[in-house]
């Protein structure tokens, strides 16, 4: 069973809306080795896993990676919805904002014509979308779960690295700031992850000598990475375990694979993290497409609300 | 963000293995009206939301249904793979269990070739899959989130009742009570997803006359819907909402749209559900696959972390 | 513009309802090479076609042949529904038909797992879908445009003769009098396709020798195919042109390119034909499943209609 | 059965050609919610329709949209044909129109890489495809019939208020005149249909309140619309019946759902209308790409059928 | 470029036809860890590949494997075709066998409608589609070639260890032997391939321990496989190079990674293997679909070239 | 069984990288009607070829035509990687080339955001991908194999003639002189295939007049194919039979379908040819991705290797 709470698992930092930006990440959300995709395909792995009492550790690690997962898919698509907010306006061509909705005539989405996925704009309502950068729809064809141990880790650890590798691409497309927050934070994480399945792989005997961390970029070259790094987030795992039964620490434990001379340490759930809020109407998109009087409508079921909790409970 | 608990939303009745119907039940996991849909669907909209700060309860809402759909993945995914579990010897083909991947030739696993979907023991590991019953992967193109808010409550209405059409179908098609109790339960806990849009748009005017619960189905007809029904689990809410910050009270209460007779409430979460257990090796799919020397690590792992907790913290 | 008269094309034959055949069948209504495409894949070379004025018996021919596939999509997709409708009491099965939605906890679908596509019993209601005979949706991309006019000819006339090949081995699976009398039909329409497209590319200088028709099947073969080629019908282009404008009888004329002796010769349209009916209630599919209170809305709906026409004119 | 006329069931404005544009009109021919989508689901749910006599209203009505929803087919996919045509000289770079095919290596399509989708230059011939703004092909699983009469009509009115959501924006993305024509002409066209299935499902009890129209856009924003509208034309509703057989004037009477103060009335079907051309050749696309020895074939033909239709008849 | 020899790499056992084996073979052939994917991959990673000429052998290891992977698609396609020829007759359903088609109305295909993929006597004519098990078509989206040569190997390591774990499920489904001889072959080239990426990392400095081979199936399980690899098939590799210029054997050579006690060594391409030769008509399929007319002139064509070659060189 | 060397069938000339030329060149690759596709629908229809002896010349035209197609992809797939190579400096932006993975935050990749497919370097790294010009993943429906030996042909002249139409497009796109002497090879070569396919049906009694080839262009009109034409390689067909068992020059002779009073004659295999050379690392994309140490290690094994080569054999 799933709990949720009201704050994004890391701070977005703030900048201008990047539909191109925001297309690039898509690719981290519902591309083929996404946000979406590791959280799906761990979800799967640790319902249909199979083993004795002693395997517990390795279905707990692919549990709370899962469930960690959850929320990266919330977190990536939340920048993007911000990238794309207000994007109509965006690059010095605000000096006449037009918000209205094709007011006389007024063509007030015309960037979306020229744009990485015009459905940000028609489909959606300058919100993330399931999909990747090059508009494919995530597909289920994605989750790999053979139920072998080794190879589901194995395959894993490729996951993690492909992702990583690519968010390090993306990195290098756009020096947007909330992109750019987002995609470093990312790709820590994603070596935590590497670290995770690289570590479950050595409790079998593997030793991955200097290969790791995949791609072998050194963190230093990406500032952004740099600082979280130097926390040592790479090597952090979380449980997210609301009832404390997660055993995944005895495997995310000892010196890292990835050979910066840290220790992995498993902790409960991240602290801090960045308040959800709700995005602002956009009348050009119909969204959230309420005239006067239903808003009314909507004003009088807050107000009711007020009436209803000012009552004496049980009344 | 997102928190786990090792218990199953619901208990899952004990019954034979029944490949066929797990694949059944695949379209209420992977199919276009599915749980991984509406999971999907109502994360999305709710990350994409717009609107000012009296439509919070409306976004609320739909985190809330959207983190309890999370919970109906694992649910009926579990219940698929119990209903697969050790199939290759189900419908009193037992007399020689051959459990061995292929001693002497044999072929544990020739109930494959003629089964509702080959992939369930070819590429799982006799577990769930993310496609429907008739193998299609799920698509993130099933994913609605106009942005409309009105829109998205009608698709949203529109979505919860054909997943309980669905469902009410698929309960007509089997009678193994594993398959059973899970497809009951959804069924209601549908009706009170249809209750919570509808509910939603009556707060914007509509006014549902006698046309809901849709399907038309007298609950009575099926007995472990009844059973449900006589609780009044359809006129529940839940927020899941681990900060205590949803606000979709303000929407779920009052009396119900399905014309019941049943006022609605909003609870934080379910009480009771099932712990978590893991599967059982099945050695005819090479699962998880582990030998005596692989198995020999494992154990060794675990008999490390015993010395490790024994030795005094800080060591 | 197009309009629509409540007669289907051709009469159905009766027989018993038969999934299985539903399901051949739907390769001639979904599949890559079945009606959905070329109904669709000539309204789009009609509406993007080009040239001069002299060519217009060649887009005239497209929009004649395009028109009569729209009917053939209704007319395969009505025999489809046919096939299945009260399938769940099918082969001898009937001793105690259950029709009603799983009252007492009966199992009136049981049927539904083990038949060609259980979403014919699950997503559908005994109904077509569009889809093919593996449940595949239809996809746009089988449509072929490639705007040059004696390629688009040339695909046209493989399209034809592929569908033509397929219904022969549909044929040639079931024995079931409603799906051979469709079949039947189109194989014969089919080729009448055939031939329109080989005249067409006879005009400019093509000569087929002897390798049409294709597949070389002899047409006495199949006796319900043997009747309609007796009558000729192989031989008679449509134009359903309710305006009169078409000109394709200027391509469609003289020898037949499939060396059966016939000449070919243009028509308006089809004299004859079933008229259009409604299927019966399917209780346990909940379809239309509307309870008595409903029902009687319906009703005062239609009591209303009376009303309203006794009225005078104008009041 | 289905009669085709020569006629458009709307006139297209004169512009200039626009690629941008007619990639955006797409959406509204091969998107999730466009036309195909509309025209397909109708014609399926009429096929598959399921009740007794008195029901007939609603089928008809099904019926009557859908044919309808071929002509818009015809109408939009005309439309993004002519703001495709000719385009490679399209905004200011016709100094030097080159039109023949790479004529001592010109390069006459290079417009093509930088364009929507390349595929209306490469695989089509400056013509329209059955693909969405992003390039997805159109797909069966789009289409919905469960064969409950409440969710399919529920389904439809979401449909049409998601298609005319989608054109309103797309109207926001173009000023070109011919775009324009054509998408207020289907903005108001899909009120008329939202009005027929919300008034049906007003027969079942619903009320509406003030929730439609969907999207809540003042028609007078879009100059374009608000003239059609003060014509009433979202308030009519077309039957298509060549035989006079429909009776979904039972239906489609009495106040308008969209609160507009208007009587919904059923009339035959529009008057009016634009008669279809046929496009001009394009050399560089290789379209029709007859050269002047296949040309002199062709007006062989018709000049054979001059000497036909003077020959006294029989002869 | 690519040359062929008219052998098939491996020889298949005789045994009658097997639909349903058939079908699952299809997994090994079009499904998503398959010899068409396999094939694809390396030949893409091998054109698409980046470094230095030091690099080189590993370019060569790709470059054989994957031309390798040619030859299996070959033997595996044409294996099934044989499952699948003469398959309307199996399982001694033989007594009147019905070749011809539809022959006074028989019904000579209806074992089509029972099988795992109605297509292989629909679509295709008794032959090998190009499509998995569960019937999915084979997509350009398998193909993975990140570009990061640490990470294309960890992916072909994991994609050859799902290829055998797979073969090795397949094996169990079925004891027919013509599917076993192929399925047991390719279990034993897929470690062959396994043991070249896991050499190729260990040059990289990974040290596989113990987890090797994937899956940990003892070879003596399966005779057919045991056969084989008492012959060391596991421990060679090919280079298929017909000019002799690959460095393939200066990774691919000591130790095995697979733990087995056996050298590494590289060879040239297999001797032996089996002549390929043609499958014989099925009049049922309309394949060739030629009639007596048509042969003569195919005959005609035969003679023509025996004259011709008598003639003296030059005539 | 296949071989492989190391010379691609046709140079590619040397030009500047070109993003938006390689994603036209994807269409021929990875397209409906593109290498891919020839590729695998050959080699299905000569696998799964059925007939008597008479018939062989037949099936050895499709293996040597399918043979040859492996080497085109190979041909497409490497001027894509090379037109995408070093593309973030294209262009003139080569002022400050930044080649390092984002050192000091810089974007080297930000030409990635506005090009014709993000995926080239965000999923590949400037390479070739097995998609299509707009993207869409190869599918294995494309590939047509009826089993009709008429059929097939038919389709396959269609489908050589798509291909060559298309190419002359691509061609008028750009003229980038790498990319334009692949495109002119291979509309050359199209044509002898559809030469090869024409000529087969003619051997069946088909007389193609005038209308070939398809399209008809002046093959004057582009200098790159007119130099090849004067060479007649449109009129040769290559064999690749490494163990010269083809009959493929029983049809492939006598004169010309295409109408250009060339003979037809068949050749072993192409001479000449560019010796395949590696890519040089990028490493903005990570690729191949070693850093110092792993370099080291693959040093270590190129000098095992001469220590190897130099010991006396079988010491």
């Amino acid at each position: 069973m799933y709990l949720h709470t009201e704050l994004l698992i890391n701070e977005i930092a703030n900048d201008e809306p990047d539909p191109a930006a925001a297309n690039a990440l898509q690719e981290g959300l519902g591309g083929q080795f996404g946000e979406m995709r590791t959280m799906m395909q761990y979800l799967f792995q640790s319902m249909n896993f199979r083993g004795d009492a002693a395997a517990k550790p390795y279905k707990d690690l692919l549990q709370g990676v899962g469930t960690e997962e959850i929320s990266h898919v919330e977190l990536i698509g939340t920048t993007i919805a911000r990238l794309l907010d207000g994007a109509p306006g965006y690059s010095g061509k605000k000096t006449d904002p037009v918000d209205a909705p094709g007011a006389k005539g007024a063509t007030p989405l015309t960037i979306a014509k020229d744009t990485g996925n015009i459905h940000h704009f028609l489909v959606g309502a300058q919100g993330a979308l399931p999909v990747d950068a090059a508009g494919n729809p995530w597909s289920g064809s994605y989750v790999y779960n053979s139920g072998n141990l080794v190879l589901d880790l194995l395959y894993n650890l490729m996951l993690e690295s492909t992702g990583r590798l690519q968010k390090c691409r993306i990195y290098e497309m756009t020096d947007n700031k909330a992109a750019r927050s987002t995609i470093a934070y990312l790709i820590v994480r994603d070596q935590a992850h590497e670290n995770a399945f690289a570590k479950a792989l050595e409790s079998l005997g593997v030793n991955w000598g200097k290969v790791l961390p995949i791609p072998k970029t050194n963190a230093e070259a990406f500032p952004e990475v740099k600082k979280l790094v130097d926390q040592g987030l790479q090597s952090i795992q979380y449980t997210f375990s609301a009832d404390n039964k997660s055993e995944a620490d005895k495997l995310y434990r000892g010196a890292s694979p990835s050979n910066d001379g840290t220790e992995l340490t498993t902790e409960f759930m991240p602290s801090g993290g960045e308040p959800i809020t709700i995005a602002p109407e956009r009348r050009e998109e119909f969204s959230p497409g309420l005239d006067p009087e239903l808003l009314a409508l909507i004003q009088a079921t807050a107000e009711e609300e007020i009436r209803q909790s000012d009552r004496p409970a049980g009344s």
